[in-house]
């Protein structure tokens, strides 16, 4: 048994059975390992930005690790912008990283890059092999890192893959998140029986259905509001579940939006802030004299929290009121008409990815009464999350019938487009959705917030036009078929059609 | 004068006339001085493995560096791969990256990255602004090291944008590549001498006409070999030129090539090595008693040291051969048949982007013949830098009637097809030849010395079959022009057609 041999056999007793890969020279003796010991699901990748952000969401929707298995430092590169987005969405990730062999690295060879510098600050953690000896143990002890919400990069050099002499791993336990000390619950509870204005601000895994009950009876009961983060790794929505709003992304609706706090509790979530700063306005959301308290850090359990929470202060359980299901709407193609016709037309169960920028960032607010369903959104804001994170949500859910929706911005479409093959390839049930408003909507409304119209020169920048891209054509290429909807009745007829069939299917709505 | 406005007129000041751009919100104020301040083209790239991967190019043609403007961390990430394979090629860019404020950065909102981090290895020259008032110098600190051939990287947080108070820096001035020693030169005449076998092994700028002229000539006086790297930036060539073969990829051949040299004279170039190690293989591709002497190191003038080292040998100039150009090959598609017709077609003056892997490995021999004209490759292995390295080069020679021919496999073509965007929207003079194999070819070779024949699972990662990628379909979906080739006579019209067109225009090569 050589080194990549023990490596395959460790990762599936650890319960890795799905990998995300983009393999190159130095990997072929952990893709031939791959072959030879049946066990792991080896989708391929066109590029690393996919297969990374496709194990991040592979994470969300299965709360367990995918690997990716990525072609040395430049290969690590490619995937950084997603694993950051994996990172602020605190999933867990097996990276194998190919690199050269131990013994060729000091030469210098072209392709020998600083991977373990471009690894260190998405890593939880972090280890090159040094054996094959020890490279089972190397990726036991990843698994077992990455079980706990973390990026576990494994980098692997081409030696202890292919040396005889590799041990199996052992799997290693996995503890449950901590709870939170009954001591933090009581004095939370004080700050709330108090009176004083007070925000439950909700993030991590609490925004699920059970804790989002209970959350509400403590915002019932107490008078105090809630909110969840900004961007959210994963939230259950929809028709009889509790909504929650979130913190809105532009500076001056998200500082409003923490007005006249008094006492902000997080839960799972972090002291926000603004995305980015502007000139004369302030870094953190919260009010000057708002007391920050943690009832539960992002590594701890903020669902048990809460449910003890709810215990504390004795709230009865509220009812959830049903949101009524909007029809679908055929007025002029606006973000709430479109909204209202996802929410009409969507499947139960379906899983929403959400790298809707501009247009689509009021969608979830018109979507309450959509059949429950997942959302998911890019927690860390890096562009070109979305159609990798599909496609790894759509493996995830293949075989079970549950649909993937992706909301997805045409610029950022284009950092990984190439995400398209894979779902091609696998016949993954997802709809694509772009929306095509030809431009960088986002980037146009910071330049008026700049205080000037933009020339010619910005113009270059900020438009996409000159000339159109076809998406359609696009997917065609990659072998998913499409079509173009202009006005609200088409983009119904193709929703409820995708809806029908199986494999995916990519519509271009255009939004201009 | 804020920040971005003393930031931009220094660069105009330091002699920077095109920014390869895909901004972000943070860089909004710098895109707003861009707009003001006429004198700097901005090119938009869709994404940032494409902005890189052009600069480099543009270096290459121009030997002055471009800028690229680039979206915090994440949008760094997804340049290393290029601004690895531009390290590796010794070429000048200055990057400018977008951050978060100075003050804004401690709370580590969501975008914050590891900028820093992921600069250092790849930039010669890394500096983060830290006032309006000095980041006028500090960009002409950065554009006087880029001018050397090294990445200098200037991180800008925002506010050093946007505050008021902005000093236009001073250019520098940057002094000529120094000459090895007259001592350096002797001895290695001596070398020369001594009739032992002997290798010059030419690299960096040194692929220029008169330099391998004057190689060619003490070759002939002296009996030495002499081979170029296996990988090069830049090589001037063509019909009338002095012909060098390059060191072979393949790690057998390449050792092979280097047998029996008692002598390896580098010029501009590194110690060879293989590309990765292989299981009981040598890492150096010399022999083992073969000593290595320095002409020039690489960041001296190789081109002065062969002039004055055929001085000091006192050898008459040759006269060199000129290949004739072969006709049009008609026969079945296979590398040698592909080449001669790209030689038989070629206009004067092109520029070869050469990423074809395996099928165009030995394009470069067949190729002698043609018009003169530049072969660039991907110095750093890196995979997906053929595309965006055409744009930069399309750029570079825009209005000159100059043509760029883009060789590029299909499977690293999926890195960054993005940049065919770029191309369409400025209408930049490049032929865009897709060798379509449906296959990673180079790493099926690579498997079958692992020992094995692929399985189902690794055939999953190693084909890109199921389904065809359609390059004409991608190309359009992009505003680019393009049509299949299935036989080489329909490839020469294609050819001859593309040539004798302005605009860009995509050929589809079936290979299989």
């Amino acid at each position: 048994m050589n080194g990549a041999e023990s490596l395959v056999h460790t990762l599936i007793a650890c319960g890795i059975d799905t990998v995300f890969a983009n393999p190159g020279t130095s990997e072929m003796h952990f893709v031939a390992a791959l072959d030879r010991i049946p066990g792991i699901t080896c989708v391929l990748c066109l590029d690393e930005t996919v297969a990374s952000g496709a194990a991040d969401a592979f994470w969300r929707v299965n709360r367990r690790p995918a690997a990716t298995l990525l072609h040395c430092g430049p290969g690590l590169g490619n995937a950084l912008a997603n694993l950051h987005n994996a990172r602020r969405g605190r999933s867990g990730i097996v990276n194998i990283v190919g690199d050269q062999a131990t013994y060729h690295r000091p030469l210098d060879a072209p392709l020998t890059a600083d991977t373990e510098g471009w690894a260190r600050s998405i890593s939880g953690f972090l280890r090159t092999a040094t054996s094959a000896a020890t490279v089972g143990r190397d990726a036991a002890d990843a698994v077992a890192a990455a079980c706990t919400g973390t990026i576990a990069t494994l980098i692997l050099p081409a030696d202890t893959a292919w040396t005889e002499g590799g041990v199996i791993g052992a799997p290693q336990p996995v503890g449950a998140r901590p709870v939170p000390a009954a001591a933090t619950i009581a004095a939370v509870a004080d700050v709330l029986r108090s009176g004083e204005p007070a925000m439950l601000l909700m993030g991590g895994r609490t925004l699920n259905d059970a804790t989002l009950r209970a959350a509400s009876a403590i915002v019932a009961g107490t008078g105090a509001k809630m909110l969840a983060e900004v961007f959210n790794a994963r939230m259950e929505r929809g028709q009889g579940r509790p909504p929650i709003e979130r913190i809105p992304y532009p500076i001056d609706a998200a500082i409003a939006s923490l007005a006249g706090i008094k006492h902000l509790i997080l839960v799972e979530a972090k002291t926000p802030v603004g995305f980015f700063a502007y000139p004369g306005k302030p870094g953190p959301l919260a009010p000057a004299d708002c007391a920050i308290h943690v009832l539960a850090p992002i590594d701890q359990d903020g669902s048990a929290a809460i449910a003890a929470l709810q215990a504390e202060l004795g709230v009865a359980p509220v009812e959830i009121a049903v949101t009524p299901k909007p029809a679908p709407d055929t007025g002029a193609i606006a973000p709430e008409a479109v909204a209202s016709s996802l929410a009409a037309l969507l499947p139960a169960d379906s899983v929403i990815i959400d790298e809707g920028i501009s247009f689509g960032r009021g969608f979830s607010r018109f979507t309450h009464g959509a059949a429950p369903h997942t959302w998911m959104q890019v927690p860390g804001g890096a562009i070109g999350g979305g159609l990798p994170m599909a496609i790894g949500a759509g493996v995830a859910l293949a075989g079970t019938g549950r649909r993937v929706v992706a909301i997805q911005a045409d610029g950022s479409a284009m950092y990984s487009i190439a995400a398209l093959w894979t779902a091609a390839r696998r016949q993954l049930d997802i709809t694509f959705v772009i929306l095509a408003n030809r431009k960088y909507a986002i980037l146009l409304h910071e330049y008026a917030g700049v205080g000037a119209n933009p020339g010619r020169t910005a113009m270059d920048m900020l438009d996409l036009g000159n000339p159109d891209l076809d998406f359609v054509k696009l997917a065609e290429g990659m072998g998913v078929a499409g079509a173009q909807a202009a006005d609200m009745k088409a983009l119904n007829a193709l929703l409820a059609a995708s809806f029908e069939r199986t494999g995916p299917f990519l519509i271009e709505l255009l939004t201009i």
